[in-house]
């Protein structure tokens, strides 16, 4: 049986890969970009992460069934000629989820690896968001996460990630801080959905 | 003497660097960005795939005439002012060999650190193409290898590793399965220029 | 107290944090946008650097108090709604002097990891100017480190790294070495803005 961490890190992994499909097919690239894209958008957070803190070997590596899930979800999805109406819609859950679980575990792993507190929080960001940044990057267009017009997104894995260091420092037990702030990560991004909450220019 | 694989992996280390001048040179660039182009489009798919998998010294630190070559063809085409018509065509064979012959290298070297063989494949991949892929983000163009409409190579090289590594499963020499995946990306490659064979776009 | 070369250090990391501002400004960014590039411009190249020379931990994860200074150069501009006109040339000596600093200890550090005095000297260039690079790729340009109509700037490092590694081979005092080459890099620099010299495009 999957754990219930476990369940919300497929569905983060799927919805990070379906993403990157919509992407790469909004830019008319064959299969080959499609998965590539994909890839970027699913693993693109977590390897910068790892790359930067030398953690080897990197987790889609080691996890060898996530860059197969990937190219199924490439495969199923390059059936499906024209994307359902509701499909963006029905991704901000489990993306929510997603970012609240990657960007927790990103913020663990980098103190783990003994950095301060306000760099590890950046990690936890890079983490859970920038995987879409680097889709963005190669597919030629500034990432939607930097510019304004686009929800809360970074800013939800910061404020999570500062609760967390916080709370770790409090000495308060990681099982209780992870799980505070990934809801609080979830909370938020889905209020800032909900009512279109961005940062504005400067 | 050189043996045959040296003479491959040099050809295809200058075809690599040509290709990057010519990219930098449509986007009227300086020497400064010739030579940087040429540098990531010739090392750039091996280096991503030494520092996912680290493995160090990089290659073009070990072996270190390699980034030498790239400068002196670089150095030297500066002085050809006008592009010959005739050299893009000469450079399919030994772009081809190059691409087989990395490939085919990367998918060993992954599976050489523990990966899974659809992982080695996907390293076979990235160290054979992407070269090409971040020349042409520094250039700022979608990668032409994401595209439809230029005739298939990312897939010519999966296709190679997939051989490699059920051959390699099959108990099959490491040489003989070399020789055959390489020669078969080469062939591929050669097929899908002579017809223009492509991916669709999705 | 601060030692001169701390602090020529801190005027050149808020150089290139204020770049990055200005940079992410130009491309109508958010706070987030804005952090990030400026992340890059001021980190970029020794990360890069570092990532590949397979030095860790990075100097930011190391020296802390570096991500902390470019959150506030990013918080304290972001209160600054118009950029003052002679903030750009205000910034020229520090940047020059910081260019002279990071290509030279990225040379040095490239020497230590036991590389050609080639490849060092090209990653002197690196650390001292691709920060700048990945910020422009990040926003959607052509680095400008690579297009002509831009006065000398990766051939002052390139010139000052030659001549470092050529003192190192003749037995020089590292400390004397560096301070030539400092210097030379910074005078190069200085000129090629005063009297605006560019490489031609090729």
């Amino acid at each position: 049986m999957l754990s219930l961490t476990e369940t919300i890190e497929i569905a983060a992994v799927v919805t990070g890969a379906v993403y990157g499909v919509l992407l790469a097919r909004r830019h008319g690239m064959d299969f080959v970009g499609v998965f590539s894209v994909s890839f970027m958008t699913a693993f693109g957070g977590g390897t910068l992460r790892d790359v930067l803190l030398d953690r080897h070997p990197l987790f889609w590596i080691r996890f060898e069934h996530y860059p197969v899930l990937v190219f199924i979800v490439c495969a199923i999805t390059s059936l499906i000629r024209r994307t359902p109406g509701w499909l963006h819609k029905s991704l901000n859950l489990p993306d929510a989820l997603g970012l609240g679980l990657f960007s927790v575990a990103g913020t663990q792993a980098a103190l783990d690896c003994g950095t301060s507190g306000f760099v590890a929080i950046i990690f936890g960001v890079i983490t859970g968001t920038f995987g879409g940044v680097i889709g963005d990057i190669v597919c030629n267009e500034i990432p939607s996460l930097f510019r304004p017009h686009t929800p809360l997104y970074a800013t939800c894995a910061f404020t999570g990630g500062l609760v967390y260091v916080t709370a770790i420092g409090l000495q308060v037990p990681a099982e209780v801080a992870s799980a505070v702030s990934i809801s609080m990560i979830v909370l938020l991004r889905l209020i800032a959905l909900k009512w279109n909450i961005c940062l504005p220019g400067m």
